[in-house]
């Protein structure tokens, strides 16, 4: 079931998971969540993965019919899985892992019951730690979801047309972006639904959202409260576009500012900050660098410009400047005053210092960025700059 | 932070869950999962809903800032309810009900730690067996979307041109939802992802696909391995079309089937004995009638036609024929043989026979009915032939 140019990607993977297993005391994690079972298997099915601290993995599939591959047994239930490991005679965990953080209080208890093991654990946490340090393979993803998300917004001025919404525009960008092979979700981590990304023109900026992403928005339903709104795009405010990078399974993440006609000075002096706040972050921070750090750095310098309280927000105020990102947006680490991590090679982090200026809207830039051995490297390409679309 | 339009459907919701609360001898319920907030609140926000079998409700709120109202209060962490109840004297639940279907086991257990009731219960079943019978306000709501629904498909030949594949026709029909109001957002209960719908396009309709969804397709990138991938539209196949009728939050479900030039006179067959099912279900169905039977009824007719081998797949074929519909996409009653529900008034359901015959792809409608006192009335309403898009 598993793709040749995959195989050598998986096995990195379960070796790094099979080492923090052992380190753990675990005995092995067994798998359901979605985008666990893509990182775990390079595909999503219906079913679980189970990952021993030693030996092979074993692939427990629902649906699709069809799959087929060494180690790959058809369930029709969970408990199946205790009967296939009695009459293979494999040996059950004694420490297992479950993805507590995330699958529901009954299928805990449904698959804590399969091998009634003498300890439980988190597989939540492992996964979201080892997903944090990404694979060649996986940063060669970035690079291609990075590519088409340049091409992507170097197209979108031709998007708009004077008398447009912000919806109006929106929509324009969300086909540009399926033309060029987005896959459309848009998968975050917890209970947060954004819909392909976020432009926010004007004062709807300001709105808060019940969400924890950089920005808010007042949306176009009660039920999908952020983004868009709706607002006209008229002379003398800023659009600001932070459209998902969702061109592979690994979504880059890159916000630009637009103007509708010219600016008020704060607008552009804000922008300034944001991008030397950008700048500064990538001369200083490498491998070590706390993440906590950063964020306060990018406090300090947005202090210093005396543009506080417009920071990441007014009415509502985002508490992080940035975030790992990778199969879902809001990856970890997060770079906020509270952070415990480090940077590491291979981190793969999104850098978003942005200001909500009333009666202007936001302006700011975010990038992508590649932790190497030595420093970041910027993935996400496209000129830095306001760009005004009249 | 209740809309005054809103606040009697909300008032009759609330009654409703108290009544079924005190029934169950049930102290209260706390609720956290966005679609359950929405429904008992008019509104998604990050935080908790608390409604106890007697009295007022009260609103635990996170995110976003700026909510104001009776019984609202600001919350860091959910350990502050606690604290909460204490400093007003207020009853704490000897038997709650949480979300044990959906929250997290790791949220349940902080959950459970607030009040510590001697006896727990489940507030997901709770919820979807209430959410089943629609209120008057939800079913206006389906109508809008119905319009919006019908209104989009009638535009859909406009977004043929020849040479495309199936996804260009998506991407077009997309912007259209989008331009007719769509949220964008496509909500299903479990781990089941799609993006605005699917299109199935000649004998990518085969392809099984992880999901419950009716049917499949190969989708265009492993990790979202459903619907379109890329077949080009070419002559002689089907093209169904079976796109999201989320233009409010409470989604209408509708499929109509296109074909490229003339098909063969099997798709004309099969397309008719689903039109056929659909007429005599809406004809014979009332409140009443099991679920069960209505799969049977349909299961039966597919038989007497020989067309068994295509009913709901070929590969992988789904085990239902339709299913309720509402905030998600998938919500109760399902039709299908182990059903044990009957059809009641108020419940809303998608009723879709189809076929995928090889070498022509999937044929077949699907609408959406409200059950009244007496019988089903059609909210979907567009012509039920297979238009000829060349």
């Amino acid at each position: 079931m598993i793709q040749d140019t995959l195989i050598n990607d998986l096995k990195l993977k379960w070796e790094r998971l099979q080492l923090a297993m052992r380190k753990a005391g675990a005995d092995a994690c067994l798998l359901t969540v979605d985008v666990n079972v893509y990182y775990t298997t390079g595909r999503i099915y219906s079913g679980y993965f189970y990952l021993p601290a030693e030996g092979a993995p074993r692939f427990f599939v629902k649906r699709p019919n069809g799959l087929a591959g060494e180690h790959v047994e058809y369930i029709r239930k969970p408990e199946q899985i205790a009967e296939i490991f009695a009459a293979k005679g494999i040996k059950t965990p004694e420490k297992l892992l479950l993805e507590v953080d995330e699958i529901s209080y009954n299928d805990y208890i449904r698959l804590k019951a399969i091998f009634n093991p003498k300890e439980m654990g988190n597989a939540s946490t492992l996964l979201r730690t080892e997903r944090m340090i990404k694979t060649p393979w996986e940063i060669e993803q970035f690079r291609i979801s990075a590519r088409h998300h340049a091409l992507t917004y170097a197209e979108i001025p031709s998007c708009f047309r004077p008398g447009m919404t912000d919806l109006d525009f929106q929509y324009e960008i969300e086909r540009l972006m399926r033309k060029n092979g987005s896959i459309g979700l848009f998968r975050a981590y917890g209970n947060m639904d954004i819909f392909m990304g976020s432009i926010l023109a004007g004062e709807n900026a300001e709105t808060p959202s019940p969400y924890d992403f950089a920005l808010g928005g007042g949306g176009i339903n009660s039920s999908a409260p952020i983004g868009a709104n709706g607002t006209p795009l008229k002379e003398g405010i800023s659009v600001m576009v932070d459209m998902a990078g969702n061109f592979t399974t690994y979504m880059t993440d890159m916000t630009r500012t637009f103007s509708i006609g010219k600016l008020p000075d704060l607008a552009y002096r804000a922008h300034q900050v944001s991008l030397d706040i950008i700048h500064e972050v990538q001369q200083t921070a490498k491998p070590g660098t706390p993440c906590a750090n950063i964020y306060n750095k990018a406090l300090e310098m947005a202090g210093k410009a005396g543009l506080s309280p417009y920071f990441m927000g007014t009415k509502q105020q985002a508490k992080f400047v940035g975030h790992g990102i990778g199969i879902q947006i809001n990856e970890p680490p997060v770079l906020t005053s509270r952070s415990k991590d480090l940077l590491s090679p291979n981190m793969v982090i999104a850098i978003e210092p942005k200001f909500v200026l009333p009666d202007i809207g936001a302006v700011g830039i975010e990038d992508s960025f590649l932790v190497t051995e030595s420093a970041l490297e910027q993935i996400t390409h496209s000129p830095e700059e306001i760009i005004n679309l009249l």
